[in-house]
């Protein structure tokens, strides 16, 4: 069984993406596809399965199967991937248009150099700040910011927020890698995020330029993390180190994003998005 | 810059493959294009490069990169994979030919159902049982075939033979996993083997069957080591438990060889090759 499919990457992030504006796959047979086409001893290799599909609430719809064959929510560097592609392939014609996806509808808006995008910009939508909605222990309306945080015989300057989902935010003088690598799991797992957090390491270069590490909920250390690079510069701002409605580079292990959290409390996201390959994959089962 | 490409895999070994029959890279750029297209962050993902080309010392030739960059000198699951292509596009027209490589040139067999090759034979080679070959230390004339072997406390039972590449074969009631991954390290790097060595631990399931289990030299624990097959079963037949002439199926980790000591002492392998994709690959760099 022959699948057309694209391989493309946002900051090494890569998922095979399938355009169902062309043809469809049995939805019983998604998550079997998502397992077999990221296998890279056997498949294509990579981090999961994107589905670029026609929408009825926005200009285009996307749904992401991570290489467990599980369903995930939404993914930052895919909504980049998938609005390049929506662009370049005449899906939508504006530079800027609404992404669907399970979680909620985005906007997005392409750069475009000689008909080719090159930076994408998502609307990540605004960071909840109180502890309920984190969710973190304590009084539940109460903001985590620059709070002093034990763990492990060291204090911490916690800086705490959502992005939709959990976020521990430490600013730090130098980012140490062993320091990510060592608190990261402990932070991840700690009894006051209940349903855990994803743990940030950030250096403030400038205020519009940081250095920036990440411990992944469920993944562990990442080349990039598009939630987490949003809720750095949150906490940057919050903690008076970074400027509102101002760009600030963030770099990350994969590469660079400019994010700006704007004066309407909307954070927004910009950076590159690539084509890997394009092709047809030899699906070991029938899904056509 | 725009590169056609084939993935292919045997035994989950994973290659892409690039024909040089219908264009060329210049061989500067070759190690670069290996390392950017085995990674499956921005690339599309492999254990690496394998060229096919003309020959002028054989029906076809291949060259293999690693996802490092440096040139191997052959592999066996790779020469499945190239035969297959070579006999798919018609590069030759006869099922059993000649296939040149870094290391020497090998007689490939394929079996064909519905025009696809669905089965590979490969001559192996001989296998050289003097200790000088291997290289072990000890008499340089000398054969080790179930000669005691102590490691970490242990006593264990070592057929030692060179497949071109160096082969430690324990043959053990029952294959553990722990074992294999504690002892393996120990042996591959033991001074015994100046060169180090590839682990096999073996289990004999009857005359014509055996399981496996491999830690290979520089890699460590994988799903499935050709010339590691081979030695296992040529370790078996020198022990008295398999026969000389006979195919034998090997069960490793990524599927099953068969693999036949003849009695001219070529040993043959046959096992499977699978296209998994083609397509064009957007390579980062100029290369063509």
């Amino acid at each position: 069984m022959q699948i057309p499919f694209i391989k493309m990457h946002g900051l090494g992030n890569n998922y095979i993406y399938l355009d169902f504006f062309q043809y469809t796959v049995e939805e019983e047979k998604l998550s079997e596809l998502a397992k077999s086409v990221s296998n890279v001893h056997t498949g294509i290799g990579s981090d999961g399965l994107i589905i670029i599909h026609p929408s009825e609430t926005a200009d285009v719809g996307m749904r992401i199967f991570n290489k467990d064959g599980s369903e995930g929510q939404s993914c930052g560097n895919g909504l980049r991937c998938t609005a390049k592609y929506a662009f370049e392939q005449g899906i939508v014609a504006e530079k800027r248009f609404r992404i669907e996806t399970k979680a909620n509808i985005v906007e997005a808006e392409v750069q475009v150099t000689n008909e080719k995008v090159d930076q994408v910009t998502i609307n990540m939508g605004k960071p909840h700040l109180e502890r309920e909605l984190i969710p973190m222990q304590g009084n539940p309306k109460q903001h985590v910011i620059g709070e002093p945080f034990e763990i492990q015989g060291q204090t911490l300057e916690l800086t705490a927020l959502s992005m939709g989902n959990p976020h521990a935010v430490f600013l730090v003088d130098q980012i140490n890698g062993e320091q990510v690598s060592q608190l990261g799991p402990l932070v991840e797992k700690d009894e006051r995020f209940p349903q855990g957090a994803n743990v940030e390491f950030i250096e403030i270069v400038s205020p519009v330029e940081i250095n920036f590490s990440v411990w992944e909920r469920g993944s562990g250390i990442t080349q990039a993390c598009g939630t987490g690079a949003c809720a750095a510069v949150v906490a940057g701002v919050l903690n008076g180190q970074l400027k509102r409605n101002e760009s600030v580079t963030v770099h990350l292990p994969g590469g660079d994003l400019d994010i700006t959290w704007d004066a309407d409390g909307n954070v927004w996201m910009t950076g590159g998005a690539e084509t890997v390959a394009t092709g047809v994959f030899y699906s070991p089962c029938k899904v056509l």
